[in-house]
């Protein structure tokens, strides 16, 4: 058996989120049965951020096993790349790993973008990929009050009503908040986050942005442990899971290199 | 009579072109049909740069008049707007200028941006937004060549044969190939651009990545002076018009500043 590690990414617009539902078509099955029709096995693809409907990314990371020893990382890649046409779905990179490995448990980092899109106009050629804010933002005081979060917190305010996580206290490394022309990125780093946590933190720092609530508003909200308290949940248009973290040494991931790989393993 | 200048954006991909054809929708038709419903004045639009089909602008610059005379212009861009959507076209910037402007003639300078995603997996977030080239390319060789085509020169190896320019020689006063990542970025920068040349330009300069071509075949190819020493036309899709600059004193535009504008206006 052999395990391969991929990176994934995504527009999240057509799917009902990554995982398979009876609602629609979620990423994971996409995948799975692009596995299946170059390899003949039935598989289960496991992710290491289960995002939801409408949330894209650009470094998913998941990992399957194959009993088949025949066949190499690059076929891997370039056929999940061909049978997952016409989907906005593309392996960027597959790596054999250790069984050990495990892309959701053996994760030690994730880094998630927000885009805002705050001008006047709505979004033309980003539309689906931002959220559309037309009132002006104060991005500075945005990342001022932000790091209010920091550290490790009970994120109960910030926690969707359906997370299945077992405790609500999480440590937050990193929130930064920039302005580049009409657009703010919102970068959120951690080991792991609640359910919705990200989209409830961005939607709450919005209130920030419009000078209605100050940084202590956005400490009470914390300190209150209470969802209610917080503000509203930005929608999954903005959001991309950016990048997963691995211990290397502890996953014994061996990157696969190769002089006809093209340019993206530059 | 007021004379409006607008900057727009828009996501090529849904249209025939900027202009109105018979064989499907053009950006000027939707615009036009917009401000008729607002202002129930039938209108023409001129734009600066007739971009063809799939062509995308984030700032395409295009006048049109109005006989009412009580109209502002805050009303004229969030009025278009509305009555744009649901199509990817969206008013940026809406000002009064001089009755000589005019949006085509009396621009001094173009500027496009032309995007390559270099990697060996196909678009998933970008697609329809860029040129998925597969293969390694070199940007830096890429960039050094291109050097040869700056100035003053008879650019009929990049023309297409339906141009309608009455003179094939322009001035180039700007082409850089930057990598950024998995992406290569080529903006190219004039007076004025004869019909698809930055696309057949971008197209040749493919071949220099891939290292088939060296800077001297470029320089030979632009001095044949024939389309057929050129390379590919690249597709519409990496190509965006960025900006159209105005000598502002000649163009007597009288921007519109207000304390409600937005955020686009920073």
């Amino acid at each position: 058996m052999t395990r391969f590690k991929l990176q994934v990414e995504y527009d999240g617009g057509p799917f009902v989120g990554w995982q398979r539902q009876d609602t629609g078509l979620g990423v994971q099955q996409v995948v799975e049965e692009a596995i299946t029709a170059f390899s003949g096995e039935t598989v289960r693809v496991h992710c290491a951020g289960r995002t939801d409907a409408g949330v894209h990314a650009r470094g998913q990371v998941a990992h399957f096993d194959l009993v088949r020893d025949d066949i190499t990382v690059k076929t891997v890649r370039d056929a999940i790349n061909y049978h997952t046409k016409p989907h906005p779905v593309a392996i960027l990179q597959a790596e054999v790993v250790d069984e050990n490995f495990h892309a959701r448990f053996s994760a030690v980092e994730r880094e998630y973008l927000y885009v805002i899109l705050n001008r006047r106009a709505r979004a033309a050629l980003s539309h689906g990929r931002v959220w559309w804010v037309p009132g002006p933002l104060d991005a500075a005081a945005m990342h001022d009050a932000a790091q209010v979060l920091i550290g490790k917190h009970d994120f109960t305010t910030f926690r969707a009503a359906v997370c299945q996580a077992q405790s609500p206290i999480k440590t937050l490394d990193e929130l930064s908040v920039t302005r580049f022309g009409d657009e703010i990125h919102v970068k959120a780093r951690a080991r792991s986050f609640l359910h919705h946590q990200v989209r409830n933190l961005v939607g709450t720092l919005s209130a920030v942005g419009f000078g209605r609530w100050t940084k202590a508003d956005l400490k009470r909200a914390l300190e209150a442990r209470d969802r209610s308290a917080g503000g509203q949940t930005a929608p999954p248009d903005g959001l991309y899971l950016m990048r997963v973290g691995y211990d290397e040494h502890a996953t014994g991931a061996k990157p696969f290199v190769s002089e006809d790989v093209g340019a993206e393993d530059e």
